[in-house]
């Protein structure tokens, strides 16, 4: 079995997951070498360096990147520089120019990009893609999703976000064009702040509904929150002209109990370090194994760029009060019409 | 369309379900005469008489017997010479013998007699019926029926009421008859009294789980308690070598709530007056319709037999401690093997 | 207890729920007269007369209008003009201008007008509505409606029916404001034509995704479809601070059957005549006991009217692609400003 | 943080499952030799020595042994000699003398002996023994246990397992003990050969309902197949004064798809090597932590006796059609008086 040399860059929550599915769980993976600043030595037998040592070690094919948000073009354009494969954790950018640009420098550098949406690779939204790929629901026309976080993020984190849209709803723009298989060409958001007083200190939004119409007319709509009290709540239904299906929480355990005041049921499981847990692993299984088998890789860096561009229309959509054409948002960024007109086809 | 001219004996609450049944949504019964000895003049328009008037009445050509259990046999008896077809609640009577031979009057007089076992036309229980007969569960071989009260009768009641297992298991004896579509040839039961004073001032048992094994040797169980603080519990599961297949609770209401310390449904209906409505109309309309047609009745004579002797031999069973063939029960009983040994054919 | 004589108008479908109901369930319910053109001599007992002669019949007190919608505000102005209090189906009228005008002819006859949305008396949608108001959900920001009936109704209705807005989502504009408990500021929908050519040769939409904004900035999203394969579908979600509530289908049964292949349990109930019976008993019973008890009816011609100016909204909103203020709609039909600047208020 | 040197004696299935959680996901625990005949040299970095080698190993102070079956005593014996903390795969051994007088040189050595029910540690059942300690359920009186496996193991085992109460429902007594609290003091068990033509070949049975007495009257009822065809069926149910609680499988997904036939779900999981993952990571994190903070273990020797006994009693059931009191099995097999009397006090 042929096995990928890789690099990890940034060990926060996130580069942790993907540390120990890439050491622990996924065989045809070697991990080389990782880079944290706040890290020294070796972290659990793998030796540390730079963020430069690992992109230009010699041995490593990929790079895998979880540093902050604001390193992330730079590490994806110096991978391409080196001709690494790279695994970017979303989002790519929050400047829609700079990941065009990025995108170019990886395109003509041939190396692979991977973005990491790893709601993709969870069995209940995979399943609920499936039916809708096997024809089971007819043509979808109308898809639900439901994604609501258990609490907000602290302040800090919350001023450098991006805003609730690009860091929290891009995960859903992404999954209505995974199970959707179409583009959109509107947003419609409506919104507010309900519940957190953070949010509003940072002139963001926290609880939204997005109406998204995708380019054969067929719709969808997200209902997000950034505070749930009964915990992390991420559901989806989509509906055809030959069925429906949908998918529940994940809860913490199946009891039922029954008193005299009513029946008593688990809460959902908290939040995606436990309930996204499976996910994290099959999706860089899928990375490891388009790279082992130079097959293009499940998501890449036009799924990024789209899901961006719905966020932004949602912001707009929401200051102006309107329904926003995401072609709008592409002449606004001036991203080259070569680039974009044929989003649909490419992919 | 031909209309059967019925009258009733007995305006309890089980008699007034019939009575509005009949009136109101069975086109084609012709309520004549009913019988109370608590009632004079008419009842919602229905002239009321004693029950020997409405026995003998020249238009009245079937009777529902709705009267306390130690009439029944008497009624049926007068019914029969009268030569009027028979609708009779469950239990039939509280003596084998009693019974054996009003079934033999009833076999004499040629009429037709059919027992009260409502379950039976119920959708969820029909349900599972339906799917055992069409075969989709295969050969069944485990049977598990759960069926708990909300709350034990009254201590009067209790005391005249046969004992838990013939006034109120004795529905889940012939629901197992019903799925299965075979008879019993053993019975093992393990009871005590855990949940009410009354139940052990009257010398009866409250909980027991009894298991029926049929003459196939494939098997049953059967879960009893006469006081469920969360309400009416009627479930059941059959499981076969094809499949399995369950029925919940009807329950009050479809809701869910979650908040922080759970999620909270509703309960079961509290219960037979509401979780069986429909069952005692469906029951109603098919007596009445194998009147019209002259076809035997769904439930007869021989139903309400077995499913009492499958009670007196539970009652053996907690008395010694051992399981119980239902042959011992007949010739305890002296019930005639003529009548008897070809009682799975007859059906 | 005092009774009331009552009259109904149209005795098809929905009428003779109604019939039924004030006849059978009842009991200070008195029906005198009905009329209908299809009909006469009596039926079932009740004597069959014109409109006009059951609007002016001396003895009655309340008229119930389940004539075809073009004759509703002729109907009502007559009773309003006779005195009597009024039960009218939804929709109450097709013109905005004509529902105004009656309204005031019924507020200076001093009579009692009550809407038919019969949802509201549904066990399941009262549940939701008790644990908002019981402050269980705490401030509501999300609510979410999912409204899809199994097919179309012929070519015929549809061209007459002003729209499946007007004619299907007005129950649910109607639920999402007696649910929310405030009233609607702004629409914007979404809509197309997927499931059927009828629907397209009447010039109307089929499926539609609408979002409503309170005047609060609270939210809801309502989806529509005309055709739902797999049955009725009417589920509600309300999301707040301090938790959620949802509510599924009713079903044909609770049957569950597991094969190798999967899973399988019952379907939603079919329709309306069947999921929503119950409401159908409970309405006229409220409607009843507000004319005994001389108290305001629960659901009143401002009702009707709210819902129909969204339904009004939601029409312009798909036409000009943009969201409409419900301001415009009143402007628009020179809705009298004072009676609406209050609307809230008001109720 | 102390960490505990632990040996392993058998890498099959089972061994290389707590191989994996000992090495990889339990801090406190390091794994210093591992035997397997079928190996050698040394197995994902720890070396590979015998039986004899782990058990004598300086180094190690604890060994888990899962071997085949009829070599635990031995070993257990070897490892108390040594003076070795001991976690054993169940059965214990198929012979209740064997077992007791292997508890007595653990005794005598005042080592540790943990049995491997991993079910205890599993969070459905444990959820459900949670409540039932914190009296939620009040007294539990009705236990029920649903425990099926997806098919039979091959002749060759089938036919050295002990058989199915042996083999299989031992699990689900240990579960009744653990749920209940209560000791056992007599069994019924009504069983039959309907799925396998290898059990019937093997001379054991495939189907079972098993009515368990607990010494103050409460009962328990078990029913058993070794084959479901839609999975692996582990649920529970306990019912009380106080409420009920029960608990269903974990399935493959959440998904439910409604289409014209019907709406259709996932199925349980496979069996207990995805079923019980957790819960084997669990049980040895239990363990280890005992043996760091010397406490006593979670499951110890005399509840491997316990069930043992049940399982022995049920066979004795079936083989005379009786119900069997564990007394009789103590005599029988001439368990010591002074061992056995004060049972549940031990605990």
């Amino acid at each position: 079995m042929k096995k990928i040399n890789i690099g990890i860059i940034g060990l926060g929550r996130i580069g942790q997951i993907h540390f120990s599915n890439l050491k622990y769980c996924i065989p045809n993976a070697n991990l080389v070498m990782v880079a944290d600043p706040q890290k020294a030595g070796e972290f659990n037998g793998v030796p540390i360096g730079t963020a430069e040592e690992v992109i230009n070690h010699e041995k490593i094919e990929a790079v895998v990147i979880c540093s902050p948000t604001d390193t992330h073009s730079v590490y994806i354009e110096k991978c391409a520089l080196a001709g690494k494969d790279i695994f970017c954790e979303k989002p790519h950018d929050l400047s829609l120019e700079r990941v065009v640009c990025t995108l170019e420098s990886v395109k003509k550098a041939e190396v692979k990009l991977m973005l990491g949406f790893n709601r993709r690779f969870d069995g209940n939204f995979k399943k609920i893609q499936q039916l809708v790929a096997q024809n089971k629901i007819g043509d979808p026309t109308i898809l639900k999703i439901t994604s609501r976080d258990p609490g907000p993020p602290p302040l800090e984190y919350l001023k450098s976000s991006g805003g609730m849209f690009m860091d929290m709803s891009i995960h859903d723009f992404d999954m209505a064009r995974f199970i959707m298989g179409k583009e959109v060409e509107k947003v419609y958001a409506s919104a507010g702040v309900f519940s957190s007083n953070d949010v509003k200190e940072a002139g963001d939004i926290d609880t939204a509904i997005i109406t998204l119409t995708f380019i054969d007319g067929s719709m969808a709509v997200i209902d997000n929150c950034r505070k749930a009290v009964y915990g992390y709540d991420q559901r989806l239904e989509v509906f055809g002209n030959k069925g429906m299906a949908q998918i529940d929480n994940n809860k913490h355990d199946t009891h039922l109990f029954f008193d005299q005041s009513g029946s008593h049921g688990a809460l959902p499981l908290d939040f995606f370090m436990d309930r996204y847990v499976d996910s994290y692993k099959n999706e860089m299984e899928r990375f490891v194994e388009a790279l082992c088998k130079d097959e293009p890789v499940p998501v890449n860096g036009q799924d990024g760029l789209e899901a961006m561009m719905i966020a932004l229309a949602a912001n707009l959509s929401v200051a102006e009060g309107r329904p926003v054409m995401l072609s709008e948002i592409m002449k606004m960024n001036r991203v080259k019409q070569e680039e974009m007109v044929n989003r649909s086809i490419e992919k």
